[in-house]
């Protein structure tokens, strides 16, 4: 199987690269970035926003299956550039689908959507299926909706079999601290460590959330990919408090910590609680979420415990 | 009634300017390519790719009602480039939008949509109503859904109050003759005036679809921005052939031709028949399509009689 993995140098991509190899894919990786370390696929540059760039690529690779990952998905930064944000995840999707179109093999692409596109959700929708009503509420998710549009644009043309995968959060050793479940990680391992004082900076603790582990996701995505077509949410199925995030990082570092709660951390206007049905994704497929949430936690933890010991001790060893 | 029309340079701005100045609204107009030549209304250069200068004009005016009418509507256009079909159809409305969320008055936008987002629609599906499926089938009408995407979102918000029209096909006198009944009836009036051969090229005669008269969907865009919010169709409730169409041109003109189906003009894969239901429109609101389908093609015809006639005595003078 030809798995072709545009966007392949962040968090997730770093999984499912790992994931393909490891299913005995022939792995071809692009980022925009310069490339990742894993080793054992090719890798290319690819910038999506280059029409004839991208689908030359395509039409060299012959993929069978394409993971269309490469987007913009920090929020602010789709609010502030919404013109930017429609260059890469909506144009560059397009010329994506249209490279595979023109393949004339029908290959299969998974997009990687976002639970966001359903937007503000009413406790009485919960929990979010497939059906439900989208209501895009920022800049990033009404992109990756548009990105949705343009997938199915080419699928209704049979020249593509799409999927497209709506992931609640996920998180995993190696995520970007700006996201919650690594940034409280870090934070704790710096205190364990000796690195800070004991008090932990946090924002809103009641909101609800559905994480999974970025193991399970990207293995859904393969799976998804060779043998389903259409929408599918892919969550754990419950929601956890940020606070029982917290408490469970807490328990797992062994730390006691003063809580503190800074305002710039509050987000905006907040969806209390929020998870999706797996339903349609466990039914069709063989996927199933595996990882326990208390597992993924502490392995996110033991990632930055183990960086930060790993540069202490260089640092000692330095001075 | 202060009115700000955003793209009013076009076939349709110019129809809708007239149409509030003879309701007595207060004007404002913009155009990226400098203004028409209607007088009676305030006009002002944007590009509403440039989201401060959008932002600042509308703070600056304080509408009441924005009519949304900028657009790259030309289908090919947009085919060949998305990424910039996104920054102004996409982007562009977002920045209006926004501008309009900004005043905190809570006004009126209209944004001038398209029945192109229905996409390929099966017999069974006619006539189109608004909760009909959306099945976008090329980058403008992708475009147009995510422009419509955009408005929901801050209306959704509360921050605006809009109304998301539909248009069907629509004709009128000084329309563009890329458009079928202003081409025909072109060359069909240079036929008369013996500027050219009894030939005329056609392309897919058997393709019926919904046409109005710009004059009354102008009237509707009025009527629904002042007293509605939500997503209408408008269109005249019934198709005809572009057969049909040719007919009625050829028996108004009164000459004799030959008609010749030119390959170039045949348009690639055709819905054969397509036409909406205005229901919505006309139990809500008090508008009704009113000008009779030969009474348009007529003054289409006399449009482009009267521009060649004027044409020919000035060159004749000349010489």
């Amino acid at each position: 199987m030809r798995a072709l993995v545009i966007g392949a140098g962040g968090f997730v991509g770093q999984y499912l690269l790992r994931c393909l190899l490891d299913h005995g894919d022939s792995v071809i990786a692009t980022t925009n970035t310069g490339t990742g370390g894993l080793g054992g696929y090719e890798a290319y540059d690819l910038d999506i926003t280059d029409a004839q760039a991208t689908t030359d690529l395509i039409l060299k690779i012959r993929p069978d299956v394409v993971y269309h990952l490469a987007a913009i998905a920090f929020v602010p930064q789709a609010e502030s550039d919404f013109q930017g944000t429609l260059a890469v995840n909506v144009a560059g999707t397009a010329h994506v689908a249209r490279g595979c179109s023109l393949l004339g093999t029908k290959p299969a692409m998974l997009l990687v959507s976002s639970a966001e596109v359903y937007g503000h959700v009413k406790p009485s929708e919960l929990p979010i299926r497939e059906e439900n009503p989208l209501r895009p509420a920022n800049n990033y998710s009404l992109s990756k909706r548009m990105a949705e549009l343009v997938v199915e644009r080419y699928d209704r043309q049979g020249a593509i079999r799409s999927c497209i995968a709506r992931p609640f959060n996920h998180i995993g050793p190696g995520q970007d601290p700006r996201f919650v479940a690594s940034n409280f990680a870090l934070q704790l391992a710096r205190v364990a460590l000796g690195l800070a004082s004991p008090i932990l900076e946090v924002g809103n603790l009641e909101a609800r959330r559905d994480f999974s582990d970025v193991r399970d996701i990207v293995r859904a995505y393969r799976t998804l990919a060779v043998s389903q077509t259409g929408v599918f949410n892919l969550g754990s199925g419950r929601s956890f408090s940020i606070k029982e995030l917290l408490d469970t990082l807490i328990d797992i570092s062994g730390v006691k910590v003063e809580i503190r709660q800074d305002e710039n951390r509050m987000r905006g206007p907040e969806v209390p609680d929020l998870f999706g049905s797996n339903d349609k994704a466990s039914t069709l497929s063989s996927w199933n979420p595996t990882i326990p949430f208390r597992k993924s936690l502490e392995d996110v933890y033991r990632f930055w415990f183990d960086k930060l010991t790993a540069e202490k001790t260089s640092a000692a060893k330095a001075s």
